[in-house]
């Protein structure tokens, strides 16, 4: 790699992806966009018990309180027991994640740190998540997944119906979930796709 | 759906409610105004029991000392015992809401939740509420009806002494309330409108 | 009523008030300026006894140390035990007020909920408070009076020695104070001016 | 009194001064300069015991930081049980004072009213304080003094030393302070200056 | 040395770093780049035991929330018990510093001052850590370390796998480290690089 | 001394310390830069025993979590048990101080209103303070030490290491510091350099 600094990149999903290491628990891939741009770059929770009364909710890259609005959908309609726990989230590379379409990703990678569970690294992973924990559907589904499937990735975790968005096939296959508790069963058991 | 990110919208009601579900126990649909410009939203409410001493309050989209008076209003004049729930209000699709005319919407929307009734899903709420609890009337309402309407809506629930602000009637039922205690009537316990 | 939203309002006054219903305690209008521009506004105030260790204060469309000062000369001066008290106060209609002028109106607000008593509807309050519990005069009253005057209010309380301020009589019944106490007593022991 | 709002004044003194009523313990009159320009100003402070675990300290329209440190300087120099009360400073007429030489009159207003003894109304105080105790001189010594003298006060007190700044002798009785204690003696145990 | 102030430097790494004085724990180099021009920097940490029940957190010069996810990394993954201890971070010279890439810098000095144990003081450091305690590749590596050798470094603690970016062998030793743990070995236990 | 408010001064450093009186407990003198020009400025801090479970620390004119740091050096450093204390530090006359070359003045005032001992009032000091207790360099020694000598000061604390920095001797004695302890043993225990 050269000298990179601010000037322009051509691809910032390759350049935030190119130093990912193997996959560990709490790390996971959303697709997502910057205007019309699509970009794909990784999450990363980690949670663990806490040593305080109140427990540590540290977030960077990430709307605090959003992040905290899926911690309450983890504990109130999940059951994790995050009241006990510290948890970190962080996106990689200082990037600065605002989209709700980032939600579910979030979402799967506290889940993912809390039951020390990895997620396949070809997987990724889009959905605004509501508080009832349904997965709601967002916009630009195709060039997320155009933009996923040419940097390798080979499964996606969508929003239920959002199959009928697509112009034609994906080159990626589509896992449509409607609630949360779907979306994590697809993610924490089966880690491999092939 | 095609790409959509940041560019222009033709109809943001339509956006916002197309990817709705099923209804679910805490979801409301707000008629809002931007300038003139009408636009349904969708808000959501999450009320569980506590586990901190201090109970959680976590709001996105909604200006937070706004709701935590409508939580106080609830509290105090219709009865909830919310000092021992966290409280959760989210508007969907990262929209921001910011005039009282969503006040209703968002007591209602919270109420549901700690309740456990769902809001029939062809329902759409409107109103500024004042600390005795009373609904307070608002304005364009004609314009948020008919958006309403156009969008498929069947039933109103509005500020008692709006119907004579109508130039002529709308293709909606109107359903006037003069206090929170009346509007919780009408969409907590009659949850079909047909 | 049409479409109002951001648009330009012939008379704010009339707009804000004419959505008021029947008087409830908590409830006062006063007389304010913006710039050289009079309308009448109403402050909405809920105080009950609190749940918590520390009472709640919330306040929106008011400055919240400004109204904390309030709430202690009510305390320290008039005697009212609003430590064990929650203290809600409100703007109806999301307007901002910044000027000391309105301080009288937050003061009788907070009081008349507090002690349950209803203010007259058509008694407009104007004055700013010192700590020690006088009412200061203000400047603009003669602007202030005639808007209300026009609006059918028939009784202002307003800071002693204004009077003379006043080039000609106003058309509405003028009762001056010089402290909260004399205020309180004309606003909340009273209630009909005829 | 015509119609004010926003519009120029002639002499903001007079408009701010005008509407004084007969001395209260904590309030005083203090000598200020915004930019070259004179202008008095009314501060008053309340002090009261504290139902609170942490005592109050609510301040408007000045720095809540140097206010702080002025009680500091009040509880560890001049030996006033402050820990124990709640402290309210307020500029009248919601002006904002931002310059240091407001110091002296911010803690000669709290300590009368905790001491619960009036300050005489035609005495001005001006002063800079520091950390220990010490009364330390201020710019504009000469303006501040005529422009009091011009409104009819009779006795101003100022920091030692500045008397030799005067060009000519002030119309005013002259009494330098070199600590907050014998600007205190000089307050609030003679009232009168005649 | 002449007058700076801020005038412009023609070396900022020589200015920041001729300042030195031998190494103590706590105190490491980091090789940062603002836009694409690198420079050396001094990152010091002080960790002590606490006296407080929450623990001292305080950082100047460096975001609190990334440096306390490094804390949490340094707590969770490699089993330093900081929560009875305060953390102090400082960047020398009043610098600001706000890339991923320093990551590494600071948790080192974190860990230094907790064990006592200096750094060599020709050894730099350079690396974004992951929450699950990886170290992950920057940008600029190149000049990063040409700038390193330049100032007399002689050792440079990276991502593992960066080596392959070099277009051409760099003129300092290089330690490619996977884990913090590993980084933590190299600088912590061998202090001499000859 | 005329009218001065807002205009322009010919000597800052004049006019902030004509105004100095005898030294007292918590006073020191420092030399410090805006731009490249020199002025001298007075620091107080008051230490005294705290009332309250976290003790008080109240910073005006200077950055709060860096006058934090100092007090932690103090404390694990320097061994002043500043846990039980409250601290105050103000920059005299409304100055705001934002260089690190104000470190050693903060941190001598700090340990000198702790000790109760005076500083000598022809004594300045200048000088970054690091974390593990040195004491660093700065830049424009010499502009610095000759405004001093200008205004009648005797004796310079200064870094270690800067009397080479020099193009000619200053008119002023320096004392070279390496360290904190060495600075506070030159100003705490001898007050006269005579």
């Amino acid at each position: 790699m050269g000298e990179v600094g601010l000037v322009e990149v051509a691809n910032p999903s390759e350049m935030f992806l190119s130093h990912r290491s193997h996959p560990s628990p709490g790390s996971v891939v959303v697709a997502s966009l910057e205007g019309t741009r699509p970009f794909l770059v990784e999450l990363q929770a980690l949670v663990a018990r806490t040593n305080f009364t109140v427990p540590q909710r540290i977030v960077t890259g990430l709307d605090y309180k959003r992040t905290s609005l899926l911690v309450a959908v983890l504990e109130k309609k999940v059951g994790l027991p995050l009241r006990e726990m510290d948890v970190f989230v962080n996106v990689v590379g200082g990037v600065r994640l605002a989209e709700p379409a980032a939600d579910l990703g979030i979402l799967v990678a506290i889940a993912s740190s809390f039951r020390d569970v990895e997620i396949d690294d070809r997987t990724v992973v889009v959905g605004e998540v509501g508080l009832s924990g349904e997965i709601r559907r967002v916009s630009g589904i195709e060039v997320r997944l155009k933009e996923a499937a040419k940097l390798g990735f080979v499964r996606a975790i969508v929003p239920a119906g959002m199959k009928e968005d697509l112009d034609r096939p994906a080159d990626i296959e589509i896992v449509p979930c409607q609630t949360v508790l779907e979306a994590l069963k697809h993610t924490l058991s089966a880690r491999s796709v092939n």
